[in-house]
């Protein structure tokens, strides 16, 4: 079996797996007071022009997710997201179980639109019963999206005035931030998005690290107290320099971009192939995860040998599903999976 | 200004009040657990033939509604609803700040079936990641809905039968039970309810008294330690006799019903002339709740003397609005309210 | 059975049952934003010197405390309060449901000192861990206390100083707050309070309203979107001027001081016999809980036609129980008690 | 700087980062679910005698707990645990954060009994107002606890029955299990807990591991859905397979045993040392962590060179302090400690 379901299905880079033997009899402060913790941070602010950003390491995205949105909320507000956001979806109601509705979106490729936002926003407070429902305060975008989409300058720029017009957090969940920033045609960076969320996160489980996200915190507001919030939520690792080793290896030597590139590249040759044979997709994606469209009887021989991930019917024959390159994807393991679906397509 | 906007623009029926007066300087002992909430809850268990219910009274329905549910789910379960639910849009995200998300189907005229729930559970169960998802666990449903409408005994045996098959409890939110029950051609009656739901509260604040509802609860586990919840949720009222008193005297000699009568017999007057007049509606009620769709213009000049409540828009020069009667409703009011409509409409 | 267990045994004083039955049948807005609660909101500011408070009115006070606090904390955030506080004890953990620990500090005589809430803070935030410890961030105290007895200025401003020097919230549960006032050598009054604690509730269903607690909000946080806290809380009562209209009535005339005075000065008269009878008290308690120490033999003859509710036992053959009076005692009940108790105690 | 202050300053025992680093290119599925985490479970199981024992792992022990109690407790109902109780005191309310309240009791030596838990209980179901306190449903001990002492298998005995009696989860926190079964003097061992707990974890983040600990469920109560738990509060790490592969080897060749043995063994030459100095200790522990009552003076030099915990002031000039040792300690790292303190207390 050669998995293509997600991309999180190998340990790790090599080069992270060295260093965290390399540092693994160094007796080291805990819960990310330490000096590799704080390399790494470092080396984010350098990265996100962002001299004044507070870092903080966790374990995984639904916690990263729940605990900045736990940090960033009253009782009564809520986060405004895609229907298909992962919080909305995939998460067993972390953000709910800490008391907080996630207000859905329709979603168009896997985004949201500032309009979406700005009407939902202007409906909320002209409505005499607002004080009857939860207030938006927060809007959660991922970059890239679950459908592997990914918003342009354009589109942040917009979701960021009518953030600050009705007074919401922009959030980026940025599991999949890397093979974003490697898609042909992305013009948002660190920097940028430094500048415009008032917290993301860059993803590391899914981008060539053992595990961990690092969250960049820009507000000052959510910067406060967050270490307590992440203490509760479950989320602050003991050997918290584990996480520090990590990123600060992912971050160095551009480790983290090529991965990313090499992962992006490979879908795109995915892609390319399951054009030419005449596929048709879910969605446009420009990054690592593909949705193409196959006939149910091409999807069960594929799954003898191929592992994917079924994402929805689409008609009486033929559904939607998931294929993820990653970084650590080899091209020989790719171009049978290409072989495989010329043989079945071409039936 | 002549109201018409709610149902609980008044105090209570007369009755009611001089109960209240009357038992104002007895003794009682509190928190619900005195003579005259022993004389309601026999009264009910009657009226139910549910001899074995228990019955907890509650002060208002927000209250009622995350109360049963909190006493019903474990952390990662939620509650089925359509998404007009009251619990899903008027409640501050009340359930969900008691960890659980409300889990939305697509409404019509109010209500959802037997066929939704079946097809979100399926799914729900299918799908390999279905620990990642919030697991329903409850069918939230209100009779009479948020749109007037009504279930009839089929649509709720159909959801009985489904609740059954996926180990769902079915909870219907009575806040106008009496107005539902008081409708042409509803075969649900308080028997019939005991018999198929797993809880209901029977509405005391829209339907007559001062405030309060009264919660049946027939499923032994939603009985057990359900007090405990009350008073966790702030639901316990100090002198609970007080709530006691009122549904003794609402469920005394009829009165609940005929001033439910009343309500309904008044709205089908207004549901008649409105449509003699030529006026649509929003959705077909056969309860107090008429939801007609008017000519701006007509409705900026019906609010200088009348008050209803703003639905939605329908079109570029029409809305949707909501015009209740209730058990306080002047028939004098409602004439002049159906003159001014002719009035405006002739225009 | 004459009841002096409690001080919520009657419903309501008659001025009160009146008001409400007279506004019976006119048509209100709803959830207290109506001309009566204005009446009380203004008239509650005049009292209480403050005129940029806010007032908002709940049902209960368990709901006024953890809606209170809601607003107030942030997640990993907790209020510290004396180990007998009624959010400590009797509230069924309704602070912890909303997420937040109850930080307890041993009490003398029900009450909680300036010293001590230094004490806590220095200690938590000396601690190298305190981002693994819950922050203090409130104070909570009651007036009178659960064990009767009363702040006095100096201890209130002490508190308060304490509370600016570590940003904590003074939140003041006033159930008892006119028994407070009406006690002899009480030098706290409403301006006072107000220019004291960032919050306290004025009691109403212990002191002669059928229910109700004005809660006054004198800190601009607080205030911020409260509303939106108690409507999800379900504390939000659709027909909020019958609040509105008790303490409108209630603090009318001096009602609410003379019925005070009324509880207290038959507590003292109570307090003097049983002195004179050589019995001891648990505490020595000016307003109108009294806590006397009795042999349990002369409880359990006593127990036989006067309700008492029982607090704890003191030694092998005596135990320290709770006798109050309220607005609703007459005074030839309690001198029925004392006779009762004069011959017991003789035995 | 030489490091005594905590038993997880070390990342991982060399076996454990040879496997990590051999399976790094393997694919694998996710969430647990995978050949790693099941070989692990059936040692597990195995180890404990428990062959219908449920295993899940988690990434660290706040987490552990308040999933753990998430999963067992209804939302009116709290843990008994220690006053010194890891949940009571070092998680941020996280707990609490669930919306369960810790109901603490005095503690020796860090642990409660079966009579205190006995006592509690009685009074809770005595007092007439039960339902207005947190019910207890759990029990939570720690095996060793955090002051280092051990419970013997009559006291657990004696805590079941007491479970038994009311109706109570024992739940055991096994952060440092293994250090408690090295013990001298220990008789509790893996199948005894598995036959006495409902849940206890076997720690791997204080014990060798690079961060992991195993919950292993007994009561079937728990079982059912545990994973929804542990996904919606945060702990599900999408690359489960890095804890089996951690367990597996950890309790492979009794590598568990044999680390937990090393570290008690120079806990004790540490505890003999000192007591041949003179020193007291603020309790008698058998295990790894040590509390010796060192003078101010001493404690201030000592700093400069070896790391240890402030634990309490003692008395004017002198504080206990903790010291740890741990699977990972060096031995000549320890007899440098006892040399300075030899040097440093003879002054």
């Amino acid at each position: 079996m050669i998995r293509f379901n997600c991309d999180y299905q190998e340990a790790a880079h090599p080069r992270i797996l060295e260093r965290l033997a390399r540092t693994g009899m160094e007796q080291m402060p805990g819960y990310g007071e330490d000096a590799m913790c704080d390399a790494a941070r470092a080396r984010i602010r350098a990265l996100c022009e962002a001299p004044d950003a507070d870092v903080q390491f966790l374990v995984g995205g639904t916690q990263a997710n729940f605990t900045l949105l736990a940090a960033a909320l009253r009782s009564y507000q809520g986060a405004l997201a895609a229907e298909t956001a992962h919080i909305a979806v995939h998460e067993t109601g972390a953000v709910e179980a800490t008391g907080h509705k996630v207000l859905t979106l329709p979603q168009t490729d896997g985004k949201i639109t500032a309009a979406q936002v700005d009407g939902y926003c202007a409906a909320h407070y002209a409505d005499e019963a607002h004080e009857h429902m939860v207030m938006p305060r927060a809007v959660y975008i991922s970059q890239a999206t679950e459908l592997g989409t990914i918003y342009t300058r354009a589109e942040l720029r917009a979701l960021r005035k009518v953030c600050d017009k009705w007074k919401l957090y922009l959030y980026i969940d940025g599991a999949r931030l890397g093979y974003a920033m490697a898609a042909e045609g992305c013009d948002v960076d660190l920097p940028f998005l430094a500048r415009t969320a008032d917290a993301f996160y860059i993803g590391g489980t899914k981008q060539g690290a053992l595990f961990g996200e690092a969250m960049v915190l820009l507000n000052d507001d959510l910067k406060r107290d967050f270490r307590y919030v992440i203490k509760q939520k479950g989320g602050m690792l003991a050997k918290g320099w584990l996480l520090g080793v990590q990123f600060d290896e992912l971050l160095r030597d551009e480790l983290y971009f090529s991965l990313s590139a090499h992962a992006v590249r490979l879908a795109m040759k995915l892609k390319g192939a399951l054009t030419e044979m005449g596929a048709a997709f879910l969605v446009d994606s420009p990054t690592n995860q593909q949705f193409p469209i196959l006939p149910d009887a091409a999807l069960a021989e594929l799954g003898r040998n191929f592992s994917y991930s079924y994402q929805c019917r689409v008609d009486e024959s033929r559904s939607a599903v998931r294929l993820c390159t990653s970084w650590a994807t080899r091209e020989a393991d790719l171009d049978a999976l290409i072989a495989e679906l010329r043989r079945l397509l071409r039936k």
